[in-house]
């Protein structure tokens, strides 16, 4: 099942898509909800980020090799997580398939993407066991952690270089069933394919890090999960088109500016 | 004026507080609101955080005296932040005023107190400059930024030495008219005075980090701003009372418990 969340007579809203109709639903999927009789064509439809999280986690540092080209360009040691801590990102950074990335004008040129793997909870939870950690995702959709990677290496914290805003886009929707181990990651600049990885293949599996997190805090209904990215990345500029795919939920794609 | 949210008939419910009564308001300081002709008694009423904020921004090594005493503490060699670099905490770990904060059972003794001033966010705002800057506070409230040390120190993020659920207590309510020139921040454990500092003698003030932060990044109403701590801080344990005051604004006052 597939849920997204549109604009509708200036409200967002939460829809169910099939096939490509857009079904409108009064109430949301973290809770009680039926469908309108109301149907949209998917091409007309404004998507919009389809969760705004309560907390906004993200991994960061969950691939072997992103680990060794990350540490490379911030001027570090490689070394692999020994213990999976999570991190955080900011609710002001996301935008919605579709909208432009704008890189602010005193940006470098050293601004990537980072496709991941997204877990969206779907219950308020704590204490998750390895058997059990799975139920609490409602489903998956797809982030771009762009990354300046000049503020990434010089400041005393990841503000900037991850967080400006327009920095995290999210969606195109989220996918309720997905088979983690089959799912392959793809990343495209203008079309060029230029990474491609097994997205279930991480330091820290999704299970590993929902019962390591839920022994010290509460997930709630929306709360997101950015699994991290694999491989090196690629600078992108104005006029750029970046999109990440992820078989069985979607594909991520946003136009990219520089700020005047 | 001094803005509260309040449990009423099980709902979350903004309020003015005017000497001992509560005054609960349709609609919130944010938005439209208007009194309605309920009273309670302040004794009686169950305060909640005063405020879910869209991001949770904290400032961290913000003022001298606590920065070489943290860096003695993790193990690192104090540097006094050279930039405004803003950083994160999260949602989960926000308790109200007269809450429990809650020791993990696998946490060490080192859990300790961090008294701080709060800045909250009225108004969407980006590009703020050194003359507006102000005027997007809305008003200013209480944080206690509580950390495990042995977990700050080892952990490569921040995640549960200062985000376990119950680590964030904020209150006891948002006070909108403050002389920040004047404002003391005195902390006491058990009713013993450990701390009393100049509030407003930062690194860099809260009109430095809006000025930076929105360079780069929406604000929006709710988000909140915790602006550091000064001085060396002492363990909690099971059984204590730990109160921070500022004086224009109140006194957040919590509990503190081992996990059994």
């Amino acid at each position: 099942m597939r849920w997204a969340r549109v604009q509708l007579n200036g409200m967002p809203t939460y829809a169910v898509i099939e096939g490509d109709t857009v079904i409108p639903v009064r109430g949301s999927p973290f809770d009680a909800w039926e469908r309108t009789s109301n149907r949209l064509p998917l091409a007309s439809a404004k998507l919009l980020v389809p969760v705004i999280p309560p907390t906004f986690y993200a991994c960061g540092m969950n691939y072997a090799e992103h680990v060794r080209e990350v540490a490379e360009k911030v001027g570090q040691q490689p070394n692999l997580p020994t213990q999976p801590d999570i991190g955080y990102r900011a609710n002001n950074a996301l935008i919605a398939h579709g909208e432009a990335i704008v890189i602010p004008k005193e940006a470098t040129d050293q601004v990537q993407y980072e496709g991941e793997l997204v877990a969206v909870i779907g219950r308020k939870c704590s204490h998750l066991t390895r058997e059990n950690a799975l139920s609490a995702v409602m489903g998956w959709t797809i982030g771009n952690d762009v990354s300046e990677r000049t503020w990434q290496k010089n400041d005393r914290t990841m503000w900037r270089s991850k967080n400006a805003d327009t920095f995290k886009p999210m969606g195109p929707w989220i996918e309720t069933d997905v088979n983690l181990e089959s799912l392959v990651t793809r990343i495209r600049l203008n079309g060029r394919q230029l990474i491609e990885f097994r997205t279930n293949h991480m330091v820290f599996g999704v299970v590993d890090y929902l019962v390591a997190m839920t022994r010290y805090l509460t997930l709630y209904p929306g709360d997101v999960v950015w699994m991290g990215t694999e491989g090196a990345t690629e600078n992108m500029k104005h006029g750029d088109t970046i999109e990440v795919e992820i078989n069985q939920i979607g594909s991520l794609r946003n136009s990219v500016v520089r700020e005047a």
